[in-house]
């Protein structure tokens, strides 16, 4: 595990237990300065190792979950070894060679010969997971989404922030803004990435580039606005599918999403209980509600869903990758 | 004012000295409950008195923000003493006879007749004062909107429920989720309102209808999503605007809304600064950014809206409706 320090790192240890992956033996790698750091994994205590390209020796998968620049870095030397990478950056999701995957949509997008392995963005493995299943429904035409991120995109240091600023807010005092340029506690903003000539930024960029490669439908069209809310771990997505002819009934788009895996409906109109990231907060699956036909266009349906950005947007799906690979059984 | 001692309440008293509205005297009403309570204005200690039909005797313009059952039980009785009602509820909006206005959208809705003039649904008259400046660029053929609405869209109850299920959980206690039948803090959730049949809560059903018949277009065609956010007093919104030609241009757009009235641009890529709730709060502008072509759609366009909900969104706009009856020029 290179980057085990980290938020998504954290939830990777809880997987192999929870999981029962086979583990025989873990290596936590990091950045020098977190070398020493301890973690308890199976009652064994082990200390974290810098993350250098001799690190690899006997591997059999590497877990990047570091940023694009360390699996740059350190991925060749990784599949040099003869381990799997299986990564959770974007360093190369986007390259031709590699599967972007997630196994619920496109576990077939890998081979026996792959040797990396990237795991998409948070938003977009949200968005397909519930998307993907409406395909056997209808041809998809365009996706318009617009998302409510939670503070754990930005790792472990966004998610104490947001704690912080708020213990500040609600004590009467007021939070520095340098950070992020605005105050978080009590406040949303567009998603803190750079914004292209278009006028749309990377984490836009990223959903729809990814999401296309997901799906292998290069001409999808999609609408996104991807905005950071003051939730701590579950992202949410207000998304209107259109169909390129009429849409399904509501109840056939209930039916498919009932089936599918990874996907939980929560869609109680009567008592008005519909997924909130809250109810997402540690769990696997992205949860479906507010289904319902998009009463301005009869190809298109509407819906609300949300998923664990560490779980399902991260390490889960990082870890149900490497089960495929290896042929575990769930 | 009937209903002074709610959150909208309080934005009035302090509009009428920030504005000069012209105040000869004062009534608080209030239910009976309130009677006794005092609130300062100019210098002077004003009791609450009950909101009866006889109060209204001697009233020239009788502010309501005290639901519509309020609405409907009293507005007859004020409309009969001679007073113009200017209603903040739900009871009248979409009474054929009464104008529902948005002084920078329809101020010409209104004439020296009306006596009872509706305040539209907050999300509404947000969303409106920035897509009405479209108009001039070309025929609005569909509005897509997903909301970011704050606590105080369900008064000042929900914004202290807010608040202290916030202190609970940073100090590490689980508030009681009853009141909403889901947490609030650090969460959010569809809008608390009924679902009908079609699966649209109400304010979905109010924004949809009332932006019709602000906007003079009843075949307008609405996708709108509604989702209360942990954030205090501004509603953010965001919209794609299809137009039934190609869509007008980026530059185009920004000049229509820099000079229209009531809005604010904000909209800086290069330093990743767009509008947030909190720089609207307080604020009598709708602000206005992420201003951008849909990639998905040559005849759309995208932005990110917010606007204060207790002031544009309530009590300013009521104010302003006031002001334009009465002549008084700003």
């Amino acid at each position: 595990m290179v980057g085990a320090t980290g938020a998504v790192g954290q939830e990777f240890l809880r997987l192999f237990v929870e999981r029962d992956f086979p583990v025989a033996s873990l290596k936590l790698l990091a950045s020098e300065r977190s070398v020493g750091k301890t973690y308890l994994f199976k009652g064994e205590d082990i200390a974290v190792e810098e993350a250098t390209p001799e690190a690899f020796e006997g591997v059999d998968v590497a877990f990047f979950s570091a940023g694009a620049s360390r699996s740059r870095a350190l991925a060749p030397a990784a599949v040099a070894a003869g381990a799997l990478v299986v990564d959770n950056s974007s360093a190369f999701r986007m390259d031709p060679a590699v599967p972007l995957v997630v196994p619920e949509v496109n576990g077939c997008a890998m081979t026996p010969e792959s040797r990396i392995v990237a795991v998409p963005n948070c938003t977009a493995i949200i968005l397909l997971v519930a998307v993907n299943p409406l395909q056997k429904l209808g041809k998809l035409d365009r996706l318009i989404v617009s998302t409510y991120q939670s503070a754990s995109g930005g790792g472990a240091a966004m998610m104490r922030l947001l704690e912080e600023e708020t213990r500040k807010v609600i004590c009467g005092e007021e939070p520095d803004p340098s950070h992020l340029g605005t105050r978080y506690a009590f406040n949303l903003f567009s998603h803190n990435t750079p914004i292209n000539e278009d006028g749309y930024n990377e984490e836009e960029v990223k959903v729809i580039a990814e999401s296309r490669k997901i799906l292998g439908l290069p001409n999808l069209k999609l609408n996104v606005t991807c905005v950071r809310v003051p939730i701590l771990r579950a992202h949410s997505e207000s998304v209107t599918v259109e169909f390129e002819g009429p849409a399904p009934s509501v109840e056939a788009v209930r039916e498919a999403l009932s089936v599918a895996p990874g996907v939980r409906v929560i869609d109680d109109r009567a008592g008005n209980r519909f997924p909130t990231p809250l109810d997402a907060s540690g769990q696997g699956d992205v949860l479906v509600g507010r289904i319902r036909q998009d009463l301005s266009n009869p190809h298109a349906i509407s819906m609300f869903i949300t998923g664990d950005q560490l779980l399902k947007g991260a390490a889960l799906n990082a870890v149900q990758i490497a089960e495929l690979a290896l042929g575990v059984r769930r």
